[in-house]
């Protein structure tokens, strides 16, 4: 489904997942839409100590180009028993150092499994010849988060998040050019909760706010939207002498 | 994308919706699972007294055969202060109305814009020939609602739900034939909440319970789950004054 087309720009998917009642649903309905998109590459980073086969068995079955791996949160954040836990690091990480060591053109997208993505996004970030900026929706109280943009020109970041960033932007407002971040081999994401995308992208010096490139029409359009899927039980009981030998115990046995 | 493909029964789905922060998100990324479906027909209805422009052009840009109708809820409900109003009704009797009027075969199935959709499921529920039935992943504090299988045959339904049903299984877990349905020109869906599904299947007599025909590997697979998107704020506000001449106000547009 997905064709490999060499006059279009390879893209990277660094999609960041973990194991939840919501898990196999999610990347579901996201392979549905990346399978929609040429020349990609999705690369899939499990935050656990093995790979799942029904994860893979979702990836396989989309017949996109994929490298499912495993990245573990390390030990002293997965104990803190206080505060957010940098969640998403390691893999995202994991997702670089692989584009380090086997891509060269193209650019690279941090894509989170819960978020929902307009097919045009994808057009336009191939291109990215650095850093390229756009607005996400459903994003906090605010709504939006977005460069301010103004006569064609960035003004700042409208976010409705935590203050005292230098780059106040979504993992899914953004995306990095291949070759620029080869030319940064220091740059990584920080284990530092809520500072992830304000450090990555500082990792990326020299880069100023104003150099990005202003994609969705000047940030006038919502090209990805924040959506966030309610949690759900995780394990439901059942009465295994009350549904012995029935379809039950097969579909508990592929639920979290 | 979607293409007609003539030796395959037509699939016809309905799929109520209404506006909120999260519709246009949740219609893009249903779109991208409803065009990797053959012969597929998209009857979308929205409880609203006239059609959205933003919505049609999703539809519009899918490349899939649709068709966009209004069905608002009717004023004694809309204005009902206590309890809860049955929702999706008008626009599913509405669907159904279509189908009455336009359809002769195939199969038919109610699909809410939040739900993640496995692509085999449209691949078995095409070829319904009465009323088929199959697990819903993601529900109430069961996990799952099913029909109960033992042996290869039916033996009751599981399900969290509220109890007093006939038919005890979600909007999400059956697909009905189109000329079964033709065959009982009184059936439609009451305006009972919680007895919905109920309701429907009950209006399909003569048709029992255990004349289901069961799917997804006798109701040992999930093929759908009833992924709910969280709440967003509506209308987030914004200060003219100091954003005037900005991309914010165009965001803050097509925004709700």
């Amino acid at each position: 489904m997905s064709k490999v087309t060499h006059d279009l720009p390879p893209l990277y998917i660094i999609t960041p997942t973990y194991r939840r009642a919501e898990q196999l649903a999610e990347l579901t309905r996201l392979s549905h839409t990346l399978m929609l998109v040429p020349n990609l590459i999705w690369l899939v980073i499990e935050d656990a100590y093995s790979t799942n086969s029904l994860v893979d068995d979702i990836l396989k079955r989309s017949g996109i180009r994929y490298h499912y791996m495993i990245a573990p949160m390390p030990v002293q954040y997965k104990n803190k028993t206080k505060g957010p836990r940098p969640r998403g690091v390691s893999n995202r990480n994991k997702g670089l150092e692989w584009i380090r060591e086997n891509a060269y053109s193209g650019a690279f997208y941090f894509a989170d499994d819960d978020n929902t993505y307009d097919l045009t996004l994808f057009n336009e970030i191939r291109y990215t010849k650095t850093v390229s900026m756009f607005p996400v929706g459903l994003i906090t109280k605010a709504g939006v988060s977005s460069p301010i943009v103004k006569n064609g020109t960035f003004r700042g970041f409208y976010d409705g998040w935590i203050g005292g960033r230098k780059f106040a932007v979504d993992m899914a407002g953004f995306a990095v050019s291949v070759s620029f971040f080869l030319s940064r081999p220091q740059a990584s994401m920080p284990f530092k909760p809520g500072f992830e995308e304000d450090g990555f992208l500082k990792s990326l010096a020299p880069f100023e706010p104003f150099e990005a490139e202003l994609l969705a029409s000047n940030c006038t359009k919502i090209l990805v939207w924040h959506t966030q899927t309610k949690k759900n039980e995780p394990a439901w009981s059942l009465d295994y002498s009350k549904y012995n030998n029935t379809n039950l115990i097969a579909l508990k046995n592929i639920l979290v």
